[in-house]
This record gives structure tokens, sequence and C-alpha cells, in this order.
């Protein structure tokens, strides 16, 4: 790549459910020029999150989807080579939302300057980012975990999950995590201190969870759907709260989905028990809650209250793979790409 | 009947499906005598409502059952015939859960004094009772109507139905009602008001309803479930707010539910539209809200801004046909039974 090229990685074609490298593409383009109040950046990070399979379909979202030949979306940690706007200088640390892609342009208006001193950069789109606000905003907001309740969340080692159950904890909640695998069990218990963790691969998921909560769940944190939803649901108690933010064992299906139909017995459970389902998407939150998280969640960190884990892949090309194995749970913590 | 006997209607036998008249048996017994802070009750009038239906199974609910053999619950005006207890005296009338029977004993503790010169008996059990607190708190602390935004009710010619959409039209919403037959639907936009009113009957019932909404719902308030939602769901606005408080349409159903399943794509527009789905029961808000609804309420029914609608059946031997009925839509108006 010469100096003035750079590389991104653009939608090629939509998935029909899972996608496969075949949807993305690599491609070179010339490094673009700066216009007035705009910066060029050079990428250092890049996320990726389940909310991009959302992206990639052309079906109504809560955003736009990526149309083809268009570059991948995501948030990105970055580093400003040229500035034209007069809030930012060469070498400047920034975090913005500019794609899977080694150089972009923004307006310094929509950036944030990032202290590299403060935390490391890549904590930005983990634990003090994106998805750590959605544990915060969720789960106390909607959630609002009382002392001695129990919050249950899947995808417990991964950085919306692992958040979650840490910040119930402070909170005098119990924490119950639901992982895949002893590795990530382990680690879910040990180092994130959750009070129990069942391993979504067991044969006896519900009997499991059941004895995780003999006391009922108050809140459930869904984040993943599918069959976690089958085993906790039967264990919510009266006026149990339900933020959703993400259903990740759903995003590769598509069309109708086989029967019996479950609504009609979900709406009496919502009935019979006062059950709140609420789904939410961070940026609802970011005007009132945002700076109180970051205030709070840094404090965490540094009290060690909260621990979190990152899953660091080299180079823009292994992006696709990545994001494709983050689908199915092989990521192991917040998924990052170094570009 | 001699003066020293009651009437009282029992749960006979449990339904499956549809209740038949044979699910109750009118009998007849002693008159109670009460004990220290008793007093002895003569029921005026019985309150029919839906959710009576889910007492007559075993499932678990919000509350327990009614046990076979065991006087059917409700809601009744009752006059005081004899007093142990120092609040009453004999002459006094007042609001008790008496349940479907003509003379029952009841601690003072349990009862409130009714002023039969401040509004109709019939209406503590409608309009200014249960059913109207129930529109009251769903409505305004659920379903947060705004100014210009679009609410939707089901069963508009009830008394839950009617008060929301009369509620909704004072804090500055549209009210669009759904009711069954041309008649009601001339009621419900004649009498009580509403914006539009679509007849569930119609066969293209979801493109009425989409006409009747052209800017999407902001409120579905669910007291029926079925079809209705089925009409409702793709109309629903981001940020939308559904208080559930029935689903009378499914209330005679028992065991699966046919396929498609419908739950994950109402999880998905859950999260896409972030919505949220809130059961309750009135009785959850009785002790913040129940002053101010009565003033309120009171004073709306003096301007004129509420309307109501009884529909009265004679005598306690009709009670079973009638709540029969009354699963069936046949009503028209709060049902209630003079004794």
């Amino acid at each position: 790549m010469s100096s003035s090229e750079k590389q991104q990685i653009v939608l090629a074609s939509r998935p029909e459910g899972r996608p496969a490298p075949s949807n993305f593409r690599l491609e070179r383009a010339a490094v673009p020029v700066p216009a007035e109040g705009q910066v060029l950046l050079k990428i250092l990070y890049l996320s990726l999150d389940p909310y991009m399979r959302g992206r990639m379909s052309a079906a109504k979202s809560y955003s736009a989807p990526v149309e083809i030949g268009q570059v991948m979306e995501g948030g990105t940690v970055a580093e400003v080579l040229e500035s034209r706007h007069p809030g930012f200088k060469a070498g400047d640390v920034v975090l913005s939302h500019s794609g899977w892609q080694s150089h972009a342009l923004a307006h310094g208006d929509q950036l944030r300057k990032l202290d590299p001193a403060a935390a490391p950069l890549t904590t930005a789109l983990g634990v003090l980012g994106m998805p750590g606000f959605t544990a915060y905003a969720g789960l106390l907001t909607i959630g609002q975990p009382k002392p001695g309740e129990t919050v249950v969340v899947a995808a417990a080692s991964g950085p919306v999950g692992s958040a979650v159950g840490q910040i119930a904890r402070i909170k005098g909640a119990r924490a119950v995590g639901i992982a895949g695998g002893p590795e990530k069990c382990a680690f879910v218990r040990e180092t994130f201190g959750f009070d129990v963790v069942v391993d979504h691969r067991a044969p006896d998921l519900a009997a499991q969870l059941a004895a995780a909560c003999p006391d009922g769940i108050d809140v459930y944190f869904e984040n993943v759907g599918g069959k976690v939803w089958e085993a906790v649901f039967p264990l919510l108690n009266p006026f149990a709260r339900i933020p959703v933010c993400g259903l990740v064992a759903q995003y590769n299906s598509s069309g109708d989905f086989e029967g019996p139909d479950r609504l009609p017995i979900v709406m009496r459970q919502v009935l019979s028990k006062s059950l709140t389902i609420r789904g939410f998407i961070q940026r609802e939150f970011v005007a009132e809650q945002r700076p109180a998280f970051e205030r709070e969640m840094a404090a965490w960190i540094a009290s060690g209250a909260v621990k979190f884990k990152e899953d660091i892949v080299d180079g823009l090309d292994q992006a696709p793979e990545a994001f494709i194995g983050l689908l199915e749970g092989r990521n192991f913590g917040k998924l990052i790409v170094k570009i």
C-alpha cells in the first residue's frame, strides 16, 4: 500500500443467514483530502459488534443499512493525521465512527478527543465505550436491580454481559451469568466475580439455571435470544424487568419461525406477572447519562470493581473472519481489530 | 327464598376453553351471622369482568383460582344489614368484594363507604371503580400519551376501553377505538368522542386500522390480544408503549398455539423500535394513584369530558349467561348484575 492509498472493507453482497467471507471485499482507494472543518484520520482500532449484522441486511431496523459497495460501519479509535478543524491537531487521538478502513475523513464536530494517559485506548470501544454504556444504561434505567435481587445475563464473558453482571453486583444484586464453554465460565466467575455461571452448552441448561436462581429472576438482561430465553422465562418473578439490547441468536435467521407460537404464552405471563419488556439502543440515553457513566465506570475500573477482557485481532483483512466468529461466540472478550 | 336464606353461585367445574352454564351452580345457603368487627351485607350490584375467566382455571395467575364449590369472586356494591364494626351502620352502602351472591359477611376494614348522592352506585363498579382505574393508571403511568400522539384501544365500547380513549383525548392525544359491530362503533365515535373507530369484524381490519393511524401508533392499550394485536403491531412507532391489562381473546384457549412462532418477530421489533411491553394489574397502583383517580374522574364525569355506558342484567341467576356473553363481546358497556 503506497502512502497515498488506504484499505477499506466494503459490503460486497447481503448475507442470507450466516455471513460468509464473500459478503465482504477488501479494496484500496486514495487517501482522501480533508475539507474545511474536517480532519483526516488514521484508524488505530476498529470495534466489531453484533449490531453490525443488522446493518448488512436491507430489512428496516433502527438504523439505515449499509449499502452494497459501501464501507462497513463501525466505531473506531483513530489518530489525527491532518486537521482543518480548530479543535484538533495532528497527533490527537479521537473516538470516531469511521468504519472498517485504514483512513477516513470526519467532521471535527463528530469526534471526541481521547486522553491516552487516562485509560488504554481500546477501552473507548469496550468497557468505557458503547458496550459498557449499553450495560450501564440498560441495567440501571430499565433493569433497576435492587439489593438482593437476581440479575441474569447471557454472553457474560462479552463486553456488555460482563459489565451488566459487575454493575449488578455493585448495586447489591446477585449476578448469574451464562457463557459458552468451561474456559469462559471460569473467567466470568473468577475474574468478573459473578455469583454463579451456567454453561449454555449444558444439555440441562434450564435445570442448571433454575438451580442457580433459587429465588427466581428479577432482571433478565436480554442480549442473545434463542434458547437462553426459554430457560429464563419460567423463572421470571412478578414485576421482573427485561431490557432487550440484542438478539444475536436470531440475527442470522430469516423468514418464518417454526411453531408452536410462543407469543400467546409470553403475553399471558407478561400479564399475570406484570412483566416489563423494553427494547433499547444505548444512544437513547447518551445525552442524559453518558457523562455519569464515564465518571462512574472509570472509577469502578480504577478501584478494581469492574474488570474487562479484550480480544484483539491484528489487521483489517482479518475483520470479516473475526466478525463471523463473533456471531458464533468464538471471540473471548471485547472484539477489536488493530489496524 | 326465605328471609334467612341467601343465593350464591359457585364454581361447579373448571371450563375447558369457553365456559358453559354447567360450570356454574346456583345454591341456597343460610344467611350468615356477623362476628365482632364484621358486617352483614345485602348485595345490590355485582360486577362481571373478564379477569374472572382466569379465576375459573387452576393455572397459576396473579391471584389464586376460585376452588371448585367456592362462590365465584367479584366486586360488589352492597347495603349494610347489620353491623358489628364501629365504622358502619345498617343502611350504609359500601363497595365490597363479595362475589356472586345475595348476602355476605365482610370485615369492616375491607369495605369502603359509598355516597349514593355523589354518583350512581353502579359507577363504583365501572367508570369510578376498578375498570376506570385500570384505564387511568395503565394509560397515564405506562402509556404516557403525549399531545398529538395516537392511542389505540380495543373493546372501546367497554368500561376500560372507553375510559382509555376519553382520557387519551383529555391529554391531547388522538383516540382510535376498535369495537365490534356498527352499533358499538357508532356509540364509541358519537358518545365517547373517539377520533376514529374501526370495526374488528371488518375483513380488512388491518388496512382500516392503518388508514385510521396515518402517523402510526404511539400507545396500544392491550386488553384483548388476538387478531387486533396482529393489526396493531406493524403500525407501532419507535418508542411505542404497550400497557397490557387483558387478553380476553385468548382466555378461553388452552394448550399449544399453532405456528409459525411469532415471538422472534415480536422481539426483533421490540429491539429495533425500542418498544415497551408492560403487563399490569390495577392494584399495583392503588396506594399511589387511587385518590387522584377518584378526584379527577369524578370531575371529568361532572364536566361531561368522560361519558360511560352500563349494561345491567337483572337477577343473580342471569350472571353465568351474562358472563359467558361478556367473553364473546355480547355486552354493550360495563356489565353489571342487579341482585
